[in-house]
């Protein structure tokens, strides 16, 4: 099976799924799409036929000549987890998993949507200003990622273990301190990406390893 | 096993979890937590303690004399799944697992967070029309649900068996027509949504069949 991966290094919500991708050992063609506000690649005829959402990621494969497309990162992560439960990013223990799965919608439907290109645009066209409204809402959505977690966090936020929480919780990480909130008011999250931050699959995964990243 | 559902007549995250339990004839006590913008019971202290995103709905249940909690929809509807597969709101063929849950995403993580009561309030405080608003995003998110789901469309969102894509679906319509939005514009979600009608958890779950709905 060769999987190709629409990814863009900016992208939080490809960076998920390129985190999951390297820690499940699954190759993949990486193909970049540009994201722009105004003439961004998201929006050439092509790429809306592949999803319609016109977001990054998406995953694509065949099988038996027909081309497979699955969008929405949460829905690739689960994908990964069933194609290859091995080595897994959600606990075995039934209530541990559905906590993992609260703290990976906290950031996936909580937080991410909230301040993403899209939207901030969308605000600062009523007159809202874009950078405030972004520290508002990833701030409010950590403070509450923190509370949730107390109860299961270790050195991850589920235990000791990697669980797709923090494969959610890091790029959302990444974007608080892009934006100006301060991550010492978080420490058990603080903590969870610390651990991450050791392990190669994350380390790959990050923006400016990417091989179209432009830090200029 | 006895479990406690959170949940609020017109919240239409709640609804969706209302509909799985019903769909699995699992049965639970309702909790009702009245939110409102101003004095909602979503702030009250107590509550915040069981989710501090201060929303509906939430599971609860006890094991051996412990508190277990869980919040977030797709969370509770992934960890119903989990233990009660039979009848199941995934499909077995692991495509259309990845699609359903696609699909749901859309909703849950590409339309509700960005309409519902509190990122409405926030938009207006910033000058916009709430309804106008409203009315934008649901249009332009159902409008990517419905050619998403083009390709594996029948009676249901995808072929022929309820999954959570139409769980997620049903409400977010519901919504939809209450803010003004033709529907008849998504002939494919609202054949679904017309199939679920016919189904008695689907009904059973409705807000106006809630015992604390306020129709005056």
């Amino acid at each position: 099976m060769e999987y190709r991966l629409y990814s863009f290094w900016r992208s939080s919500c490809s960076w998920r799924v390129r985190i999951a991708m390297n820690y499940k050992k699954i190759p993949y063609e990486l193909v970049s799409v540009r994201l722009a506000r105004v003439g961004g690649e998201q929006d050439d005829i092509g790429y809306r036929k592949r999803n319609p959402m016109g977001q990054v990621p998406l995953l694509e494969w065949e099988v038996d000549g027909q081309v497979r497309q699955v969008a929405q990162s949460m829905a690739i992560l689960e994908y990964l987890e069933d194609v290859r439960p091995d080595p897994p990013l959600l606990p075995e223990d039934l209530w541990l998993r559905a906590k993992t799965r609260q703290l990976a919608e906290i950031v996936n439907s909580g937080i991410q949507p909230l301040q993403n290109m899209s939207l901030t645009a969308a605000v600062e066209e009523f007159g809202a200003s874009g950078p405030e409204w972004r520290e508002l809402v990833i701030r409010r959505g950590l403070a509450a990622l923190e509370r949730s977690a107390l109860e299961t966090a270790g050195r991850f936020l589920i235990g000791d273990q990697v669980t797709l929480a923090d494969v959610m919780a890091v790029p959302q990480l990444y974007n608080a301190q892009l934006y100006g909130v301060d991550i010492e008011d978080f420490p058990v999250i603080a903590r969870a990406a610390a651990s991450c931050g050791e392990i190669q699959a994350f380390e790959e995964a990050r923006p400016e390893a990417q091989p179209e990243a432009d830090l200029s």
